[in-house]
């Protein structure tokens, strides 16, 4: 029988990466003026009684499928949407954004593609690209032609405004739709698709409808100007989950102690992810906790605002009543437990 | 005879690094929320009356000497270096800082080193590590122990307190030791001294005294506490250079129009430089704008607090006049015209 495919055997170990990113979380400590602190969604600290929200996020591998202009404008749109969406998850208002951009040799072209992405991906966000650093790095890459991307995204929150709420049994989870992929999980994707299987980047794929390329490129959406519109309308989530690296594992950041959530409704995953699901016999749990599976991202209501506020959404985007809060503990998908 | 080594031979050219830095700036443009732009050593948004500065800064290919505990300390120690002592030069204090560690698998004890000098490095700065992102990167790198390290900071200023402000003929260039290399030139010297002269990181060299990799690790040294100090003592510079890649090259940064920079009394440079200079056979013009020269930070004075500031300074770290603001254009270092 053929082996299933994980996320670890792709070469990034979820579990290893956990522990990489709790070190931080333990060598910082408590301390007076940080408000959140290494592991959340996005790092706050208190100056003046000024609340600030400080994050860096990157795009990962996808940056290694990159070709044409519009690739790598696609790889810069990503890099500003991962920090954008995640900072909006703590309640701030994005203000400020800085690229940072390594290549082995000057590829002007591409470094600008980025930087066109990086600049539309602010303008929709709300956010001005102040600076950055694109660096030359001789040797350190494995090819003439690799580039990494990763930004910075400063937002500024007021207190009453921070996120995660306290969650609460028959708190509503909704949904809004991914553009596929987005920047996650493309170490394992690359990885089985292409060295495995071997797809070819510009293969027309039937049952994609498109080539292979084409869907695996489309940029991350941005939630930016949704989750403000809602709040503006008085329609404030309690919490917020960006279904990132660890797919839905995301929410445990938002789920708090005593406290389960259940996505018993979400809506049919988009071909891509059962095509890599299928190819790769990957299994139900290792999907929902490495890819975003259609929902990019992940919004709990208070009963009473739940339907008013996907009234509101209904009318801009797809948006889904994906599941409840209960009591308990862990993250469940249809009914299986996706992670305690 | 012998060919001159530069930092462009070593894979890194200085002018196609400056058009690759330059794009950004062009497409950004004027935006009335931006008081400084890509280009500076800091980008400052204006957000309800607060100035906010953000930066992004990494470490370059130093890491790839980094083989100890220490070694990798150093360079946590570094990444936050490069930053508060580029905000420091707009003149903003240090808040908070965030983290960017790739690597090609899951290296925890590497990760432990590098934040626990990012931490170090943060206390010394005042400010707080509150967040980062340490990502695995599968088959981006050339080696299975590749590392890349950056971060990125926010500091907080005043409007009153923003730099630089405009320099006239007759102000004094004061510079601040560094601590060797810190982190910039490290292309150069490993393709020079590594590859091409057959140095061991492990070599003992009787002219530095020391293990060469001693040498060459030695960690970035942060001027935040000296210049905060400065600054409350009612001895504000007119403007502050942070001299890193491109070396005295970066002082066209705060020359303005009119105004040439003359430095013509620095110290005689560091062991390690003459050594860098002579096995590269590199001119003289090129030491100096590729590297410090043993002087990490240029600070420049009104004549009329030049001489209170140098004696505030003299008494907790060495400190040395170094040259004199005129009418004209470029940087000249001991009459020899660096850059315009």
């Amino acid at each position: 029988m053929e082996e299933c495919w994980t996320y670890s055997r792709a070469g990034v170990d979820r579990r290893a990466l956990s522990e990489l990113h709790e070190i931080a979380r333990l060598l910082v400590g408590r301390r007076p003026r940080i408000l959140m602190g290494p592991g959340g969604y996005a790092g706050i600290v208190k100056e003046k009684g000024q609340l600030i929200a400080l994050h860096i996020d990157g795009v990962g591998t996808k940056v290694l499928l990159a070709k044409t202009k519009e690739d790598f404008k696609t790889i810069g749109i990503d890099a500003v949407a991962m920090n954008v969406n995640d900072i909006i998850c703590v309640g701030a208002r994005p203000v400020a954004v800085v690229d940072y951009i390594t290549l082995s040799r000057p590829m002007p072209d591409i470094v600008e593609a980025i930087l066109s992405g990086v600049i539309k991906a602010c303008r929709e966000s709300g956010a001005e690209l102040v600076g950055g650093e694109t660096a030359i790095l001789p040797d350190l890459f494995a090819s003439e032609q690799a580039v990494d991307v990763a930004a910075a995204c400063i937002g500024l929150v007021s207190k009453r405004m921070l996120l995660p709420k306290p969650l609460k049994p028959g708190d509503i989870l909704v949904g809004l739709p991914s553009n596929g992929l987005h920047a996650n999980g493309f170490s394992l994707v690359r990885r089985l698709l292409l060295r495995e299987k071997s797809y070819n980047l510009d293969d027309f794929v039937g049952v994609l409808g498109r080539k292979l390329r084409d869907e695996l490129m489309r940029p991350t959406r941005i939630y930016v100007k949704q989750i403000l519109g809602l709040i503006r309308e008085g329609l404030r989530p309690k919490a917020i989950a960006h279904i990132t690296g660890g797919g839905f594992l995301k929410c445990r950041r938002i789920a708090g102690k005593g406290i389960s959530l259940h996505f018993d409704s979400l809506p049919e995953p988009p071909t891509i992810f059962k095509l890599i699901m299928n190819e790769g016999n990957i299994s139900f749990e290792e999907m929902y906790s490495t890819f975003n599976m259609g929902v990019g991202m992940v919004l709990v209501f208070a009963p009473r605002i739940a339907e008013s506020a996907v009234s509101w959404l209904r009318k801009r985007t797809d948006v889904w009543v994906v599941g409840r809060v209960e009591k308990g503990s862990g993250i469940y998908v249809n009914g299986r437990l996706i992670g305690k």
